[in-house]
Formats: structure tokens, C-alpha cells, sequence
């Protein structure tokens, strides 16, 4: 089969792999349908040092099982499921209380040893802990809305869940890539009255206004933390989305929220993620956040998906098939292209 | 009158200062009964430059109103009181929600222009958002506990409530000084099931037994982090008291707690207080804490001190007179005293 494989920095290739296939029981087998590229793609891209073996990558996508191991109950050939970003067994205690980004069992598809997700199948461990039965056809055109649910979606949800937001509450979502809309979107369903991103970039904040935000602010340092105050009658937001992961990006959240407030970051921290809690200690602002367990706001949030209340697939402004995936890649790269969905 | 004033490291007086007065309708000027020395008075002990002017020192104490301003409504002359260790108006939006420590008008008892709480007599700003009476006479031997009210007892709590310790739930406090064991008390009351002190002095040790801790875990390092989560299943404790402030114990609270679970830190951040994200975001740890508003906890606490169920005034190993201040800073400086009660 085909799949795509990154062997350094700039060098994503889509080539001849082995076939996906079961090793466990409790494997399946998919076929992909969807799959997209996501911004933590873009580190390996932009920084990984050389590597000849190559790894293969990507990590959100839904299709059809082609085949299920002899253990599993849940999914049967033919249906069509989505798999959140990481796999897990479903039966542990992380796995029972929601944070299945923790099973001891799991792991992330495009890690050693483990198939990528922008690839024509993949082995699914623990398939009955991982996979999501979508009640649709193939062809249905809330396909890349519901291919969401794989990670951008639930992560921006992620994010506005650990920002601690309420209905009728003040929000200020910092960056303005897939994620940040998505916390917008999910922000503004969990009720958000004052809904704040931080963007310049005309066609980004467009989508924004139109998943709900209230202002946009394109101010950058001071005069963006001016904005938000003035917005908010000089306190700040009680929650901040933090989307990107940067010493910078933190500090920023850091000025914008208001005292007692609370800090939801999921941007993978870069540089320690710049939290200095001499900023925070005399504020009582919390921080809380991390990797996503998507699988365990798949349930709570297609719903909304299906019944078109949400429309999260609009994140995604680039379509190609796999042999576009490496163009993919260099238009997200280059800011041309927001996501990029890839039609396997 | 006299008051206790510092001029830099290790130079702490009790002199002659102007009497404490109203300055404005809203004050009230208390005559101080019982008072007592912070950890936090330690750091400008330790490492305060020279100032001839000196500062004023102490934010801890209770007393007797011996005058009104002619705005205050809720106590009046000859009304027994505990302050929290910051005053505030009682009126703002922070105040309203419980974030006294964050009202525009508030401040803090020895900082400059205020009166310190290690004299005869204190001017306390706000009055009516500020000073909590008490049902006992002045010679109750609850006092000592009482008194706690003003810091040590709500900041332990405080500490409790921000790690989000819950009935049944498993629980570290790192630091065995005054705030420590008062987190211990305070995680106790909340409900914890296990609950590790960490700390080697056997008095201190022994006193958080009997504030309700369940293990002492006397190992420091990899050693103690072992032993932690040899009692918790292997997995670490949901809840985190981080009571001292630098960036080692931070670091050692990280390395505790569980994945999803909470660490909740009180002392004032040391060196930026050593958070890194990278350390918790696989693990989707949240941090909270910050100064402790504990004018919003003294309604809460207080029964169970009136009532003898928690006996938050244990803490007290050392008791003298305004006289013996001087030699109450240096018995703590060198950890030859846990906390110290003066008897004004």
C-alpha cells in the first residue's frame, strides 16, 4: 500500500509501504477515507534531524475496517469509524475517567513503530478502546466535518474545557491557526458571551466571526492586551485559549486574563511553555491543559456535528488526494493553507 | 505605641511608633491581642537591603476594635476580630466572588504606608470588608487557633482547594513548615483518604498525623517519588500541596502527582517558580493556587475551629511577648521554631 514517510526536515515523501495489518486480537484494520495534515505535523517537517529509515506520519483519520482481529466487538468490516489521534485500551482506569491519553496500553499513530494516519490503511490497536462508529454513508458531505472529531475539534475543546469556560463568560482565544478556530467554535458552544480572537490574517478571522467570535483583535503586545481590557471593562477574559505553544504566545495569555482566571493551553509547549508563576501568583490564574484525550469528547461532540449546529470541517481551506500530500505540507508550512484535507 | 519594624536582613526592632489612627471613615484602629510571625517574614529576615527608614512588619492578628470610623457598620468598640492578612472593600466584583486578594482598593498589613500587624495596635483600611468578629472572650483558649484564620489555616486551604483534593482522594503535601501542615489539616477536613506529608523532622512530622496524615514519606528525590507511588497503585497522587515555592519543590510536586490530576501551589514563586509545561502536558496536569484569599474561607473554616473538630493552632511551638519578636524571627530563621505566637 501507500503511505506517507518524513525522513528529515522538508522531506515528506508519499511511497510503497507494507500493507497494514493485524498483529493483535484486539486489532483492526482500516481503511482510510480522510485524513488531513495537522500543525504539530509541521515540527518533524520544519526540525527533524536526518533519518534514512524514515517515519511514517499523521495521525487523524476515518474510514472503513477492512478487518477486525478476533477480539474485537465493537466495529465490524464495513463500517465506517473515526479514531481519535491516540489509540488506547478503553478498559483501564485513565481509559474509565476520560483521560485516555494516559492508558498505560496507548500510543499515537505515526510514532515508531506504530502505522501513520495519511496512508491508504492502518493497523488500529485496540480497536474496541479507539474506534468510533459514524452513523453516515461514505459520501455524505459531513464527512470532513466529523474527520475533525480525530483531533483539531475535540483539541480546541480541550482547550476551552481546561480555559474553565462558561456560559455567559468572557473568552480570548490566542492563535489563529486550525486549533485556535476550533477553540472558538467550541468556546462559543459551551456558551461564551464576550468571545475574543487574536488574529490578523483577514480570512482566519472571518471563520472566526462566522464559529462565533464577538471581536477580533489584531493589535499584537500592548496594544492587543489594551484591546482586550478595553473589551472587557480593564479586567480581561476569565479564560484564555492558549493555541500555540510558545514562551510568547503564554505570555500573552498571561496579560490577558483576568484575575481568578484560568489559562486552558494545548499547543505543545515549546521552550519550557514560558509559564513564570511569579506572574500569576498575586492573580490566582490557573493553568490547566495539555494533550487532548479526543477520545473522550468524541460522544459529547458529534452530535452537534451531525446535526450541523457546528460546522468544524470548515477549518479546512485545502483538498487533495495522497499524492498531494507532500504540496500539502509546504502550503501549510508557507501560512498558504489553513488545513489540508487529503482524500485518500 | 510600639511595633516591630525591619531595617534589613536580621535586623528586626520592636521601637516607638506614631499610634495607629484612623485615617479614613472606613477604618477601624484594632488593638492587637495575639499576632505571630510568617514564613513570608522570613524572606526580607533573610535578605531585605538596608533601609534606614524601615518598614513596618507582620500580617497576622487579632484583637479588640478600640475605634470606628464613622462609615463602619459592622463592628464597633470593644468587638473582639480576626483580619485576614490583606484588607478589602467588600464591595468590588473580586470581593463579591471571593477574590478579596485581587480588590483595586485592598492591600496587605507591612507594606509601605500600612501599619504592620506586629504591634500594639493596627489601622485597618475597609473595616466592613475586612475584619470578621468573634463569638469568644478574649481569654478563650481557642485564640491561638483562631488567629490562624488571619493566614495559615485559610492558605493551607487554600492550597487544598486549588489541588482540588476531594473526598476519597489521594493526596502529597510537599513542605513541613506552618502552611504544609495546615494543608495537611485542611486536605484531612476535605475528605482525603491518603494523605503523605512529606518531610524528616519527627516533630513536624508528628503533628501532621495528627492533623490527619496517613503516611510520612521522609525520602527526598527519586527515593521519595518511588515511594509515593509505591502507596498510590503506581500512579502518583491526584492532588499536589506545593507549600514552599522553589523551583526543586515544584519540581518534586510534578513528579507526585497524578496523571489528570492537580497540583495547587501557595508559596510565593521562587526563582519563576519552576514550572515546565512540558513536564505536565502529556499528563494534562493543571496548576492553581496563588495568594490565598482568606477572607473568603474564614466564614467556612471557622466553626470547625469554634466547634474543636481542627486544631489549627498546633502550629505554634514557640509563644512570647512583642519583647521577644526579635528572638521569635531568628528561633524560626533557624528552624528552631515552626511558627511563633506572640502575646501582645
Amino acid at each position: 500500500m501507500r503511505a506517507t514517510v518524513i525522513r528529515g526536515a522538508g522531506d515528506v515523501r508519499v511511497e510503497e509501504v507494507p500493507d497494514a495489518a493485524l498483529r493483535e486480537p484486539a486489532d483492526a484494520v482500516v481503511r482510510v477515507v480522510l485524513t488531513c495534515v495537522c500543525g504539530s505535523d509541521l515540527w518533524p517537517y520544519k526540525s527533524m534531524e536526518r533519518d534514512e529509515a524514515g517515519q511514517r506520519i499523521g495521525h487523524e483519520f476515518l474510514g472503513v475496517v477492512e478487518e477486525a482481529g478476533s477480539a474485537v466487538r465493537s466495529v465490524r468490516p464495513g463500517d465506517l469509524v473515526v479514531s481519535p489521534f491516540t489509540f488506547s485500551d478503553g478498559t483501564c482506569r485513565f481509559c474509565r475517567e476520560g483521560l485516555q491519553t494516559s492508558c498505560p496500553s496507548g500510543g499515537v499513530y505515526g510514532s515508531p513503530g506504530e502505522d501513520g494516519a495519511q496512508g491508504e490503511a492502518v493497523r488500529v490497536p485496540h480497536a474496541d478502546g479507539t474506534l468510533v462508529r459514524l452513523p453516515v454513508e461514505q459520501d455524505d458531505p459531513l464527512l470532513p466535518s466529523l474527520l475533525t472529531l480525530a483531533d483539531v475539534f475535540p483539541t480546541g475543546h480541550h482547550a476551552a474545557v481546561s480555559a474553565e469556560v462558561r456560559r455567559g463568560g468572557s473568552v480570548a482565544v490566542v492563535g489563529d491557526g486550525a486549533v485556535g478556530l476550533c477553540g472558538v467554535l467550541a468556546a462559543a458552544r459551551l456558551g461564551a458571551e464576550r468571545l475574543i480572537i487574536m488574529g490578523r490574517h483577514p480570512d482566519r478571522t472571518e471563520l472566526a466571526r462566522e464559529f462565533g467570535a464577538t471581536d477580533v483583535v489584531a493589535e499584537r503586545g500592548d496594544a492587543g492586551v489594551r484591546r482586550v481590557r478595553e473589551l472587557t471593562g480593564g479586567e480581561g477574559v476569565r479564560s484564555v485559549l492558549e493555541c500555540v505553544g510558545t514562551a510568547e504566545s503564554m505570555a500573552t495569555a498571561t496579560r490577558l486574563v483576568r484575575d481568578g482566571g484560568a489559562i486552558g493551553y494545548v499547543g505543545v509547549p515549546q521552550e519550557g511553555g514560558g509559564v513564570d508563576l511569579r506572574e500569576l501568583f498575586m492573580r490566582n490564574v490557573r493553568i490547566g491543559g495539555g494533550v487532548c484525550p479526543a477520545r473522550a469528547y468524541v460522544e459529547e461532540l458529534m452530535p452537534d456535528v451531525l446535526s450541523g449546529a457546528v460546522r468544524p470541517g470548515r477549518v479546512f481551506d485545502h483538498v487533495t488526494d495522497l499524492d498531494g500530500v507532500p504540496d500539502a505540507y509546504r502550503a501549510m508550512a508557507d501560512r498558504k493553507a489553513l488545513k489540508a484535507l487529503v482524500r485518500v
